[in-house]
């Protein structure tokens, strides 16, 4: 032990300081839990059920169908996807929201590989997300693709004059670990390829300038970071270029220049609109709209800031309190860090569940990772330091060996 | 005119003797609106509003993550589609609840043109649905087939060696003519095509029996006469015998045999959970949930003959008191009618909007259709009689050639 072990009067000091500290009065955490799991299900923001409570009651309920015009529920696809833009720093009209990320993933990889007929390479990295993964393997069963799996920490490796797409996770959902997204997109680009971005454990939590590093399509998941709710639909971005020659195959009536005018001939809307396919998931899309009342006014340097010495502070913790007892999967650098801290044990599920046990929410990942997630806008340092008690305990007791825990449920 | 004018005392009578009539009760209806679109967005469920706060407030906001075990968030695609199977007379376990109608039509249309992988066309019917036809036109593009358009009154017509799958749409959305699913599926499979029905515009309101049919799949919507509220997931039917070799291009990682295991090939889950994609959507889905609160204990031919009855009585009314005005698109043969009534005008559009300006809600679909959806569990007789009553005025009046309706509006 230090000769002076750390006091929860620092975590109070940090949080002191923390330029997002009145943020967290926004969300309905419930009392006596420390939620670090906003990397898998983001807390609900306290506009949430008043707004979904008018736009049933209201605009469902009295309006009906003449809220699709007066409510402008037509419009929510991209006036949503404008919001998240403006979040991510991406030009407006270049995002849309609609359906899940799975189905997002699909649509903008097939559309990317389509841009490069002449090639026949698709490329993914073994530590992505596994949707993206098996969706990627359907594109290219479809499209008569090869179906290429980098090395995570050698992306550029796989880049060569056949590949047409790669598609990478920028924040590992595992480690935490983040790539550099000017690098591998200039990469990506150098070898003629087109870049896809998955944002899903990106968005909302940590920065990153797509306009910058030039990339072409990404998709994100709103239900994490976004706090929009469980299942909440996916984001997709298409860079302005391609919005015109964008050719994805879930062409349903929603992506047509004319939907209204039921014609037979599918003619795909100018602009991002076109990666529309079905009628718009109106309360989950009005839910999304309220949970991005959060961001109001906040800058992205504040939310990354507040991020890494949160993830900072766990990480210093883990080491002065515990050491030896974990394997801190994610990066120290913080160029190279998301918002989330894993840490190995044999018997992760075992710590994860007797931390939630404790009123501690992190979760598990298969097969020996505890992950602890740092939603910058809720987690407070005092929180981080609750957490280390917590794990501390749990480790002195050994609480993580109990029986009970050897069973392992089916969502974590 | 009739010697003896059509009396709202009638319909009153019509709507006394209705099995159903306590059923209305259940809608929040808004007083003063006469609402005959609910084949377009059905009205909103009493209950629905409660549960959804219920989910937000409490399984979200205080559950978090854990509701996806302890609210069985993750068992809603099939516990909802369960619902509807029994609704709708299909085995437990065959139906699945996910994505919008446009995602679910190109998930079965592929997974039932890959089990006739020696035939190469796919049929669609020239009055289907804008989306069918145009996701049709990307499936048969993805899968090398061609496109086969049938005339809807000869289908039969295009089954032929070459086909793989017929894809129609069960009640017409323009006219609110009916195939006889029997003898069309029968039709189908002697061709050794398979069979997959669009079932918009009959849930809720128009009862098929798709296992005497021995139809192949099914697609449905939940936002018209399911009651679901805009825009929410759509139903998918897949036939006993095709669950384990269901092989479907969206596949996600919710439709893995084990999700949480984050493997990195894609093994599918046994039975109809493989039709599942990305992350269900568990606002829309608990509200579709709470929705078919309302058809508990409904007998279908109760909503068979309610819904035949208001249709009846509707052009009935509009014979014998607008003789000549109106060209009646739906059929007359109670066998061939599902649950709207559609009128020809030159001025569609007109006579609709001038009936919405009277409290009379119906939808305009173009070039010159007034189409009125009969959902049986909320509109009653007097209803159908008070608007033919404003119909009168309204062409009495000549108030549907107002200038002010010769601008048509996005969504109608």
């Amino acid at each position: 032990m230090p000769a002076s072990p750390p006091s929860r009067a620092t975590a109070l000091a940090l949080d002191e300081q923390n330029p997002l500290r009145e943020r967290r009065e926004l969300f309905a955490l419930p009392p006596g839990t420390v939620y670090l799991d906003g990397n898998s299900l983001g807390a609900l923001p306290r506009c949430v059920p008043e707004r979904l409570a008018h736009v049933v009651g209201e605009e469902w309920g009295r309006g009906l169908i003449a809220s699709w015009n007066s409510a402008d529920w037509i419009g929510l696809p991209r006036r949503v996807g404008d919001r998240i833009a403006s979040l991510l720093g991406l030009p407006e009209g270049s995002v849309w929201v609609s359906d899940s990320t799975s189905v997002s993933l699909f649509k903008t990889m097939v559309a990317a590989c389509r841009l490069r007929p002449e090639r026949d390479v698709l490329v993914v990295e073994t530590g992505t997300f596994p949707t993206d993964g098996y969706i990627a393997a359907s594109v290219a069963r479809m499209l008569d693709l090869e179906l290429r799996w980098s090395d995570s920490a050698r992306v550029e490796d796989a880049l060569d004059e056949r590949v047409a797409l790669a598609c990478l996770t920028h924040v590992d959902f595992r480690t935490g670990a983040m790539f550099d997204a000017d690098a591998v997109t200039a990469a990506a680009h150098e070898a003629g390829s087109l870049m896809l971005w998955d944002l899903c454990h990106t968005a909302g939590a940590v920065p990153v300038d797509l306009v910058t590093a030039d990339a072409d399509f990404a998709v994100g998941c709103s239900y994490k970071y976004l706090n929009a709710g469980p299942g909440s639909p996916a984001f997709m971005y298409a860079a302005p270029r391609h919005h015109d020659v964008i050719d994805q195959p879930l062409s349903g009536w929603m992506g047509h220049a004319r939907p209204f005018a039921m014609e037979v001939g599918y003619e795909p809307v100018e602009g991002v609109g076109r990666l529309a396919s079905g009628t718009p998931p109106v309360l989950a899309l009005s839910a999304l709209d309220a949970a991005l009342d959060v961001f109001e006014g906040v800058a992205p340097a504040d939310l990354r800031a507040t991020s890494l010495s949160l993830t900072d502070y766990f990480i210093e913790l883990v080491d002065v309190r515990l050491p030896g007892a974990f394997e801190v999967l994610t990066p120290r650098e913080h160029t190279r860090r998301g918002s989330q801290v894993s840490l190995r044990h044999e018997n992760a599920y075992g710590v994860v569940q007797a931390l939630i046990a404790r009123g501690v929410v992190g979760d598990f990942r298969t097969p020996d990772i505890a992950r602890f997630g740092f939603a910058p806008l809720y987690v407070t340092h005092a929180d981080v330091y609750d957490a280390v008690d917590h794990l501390v305990d749990v480790m002195d007791g050994g609480e993580h060996d109990r029986a009970e825990y050897a069973v392992r449920n089916r969502v974590t």
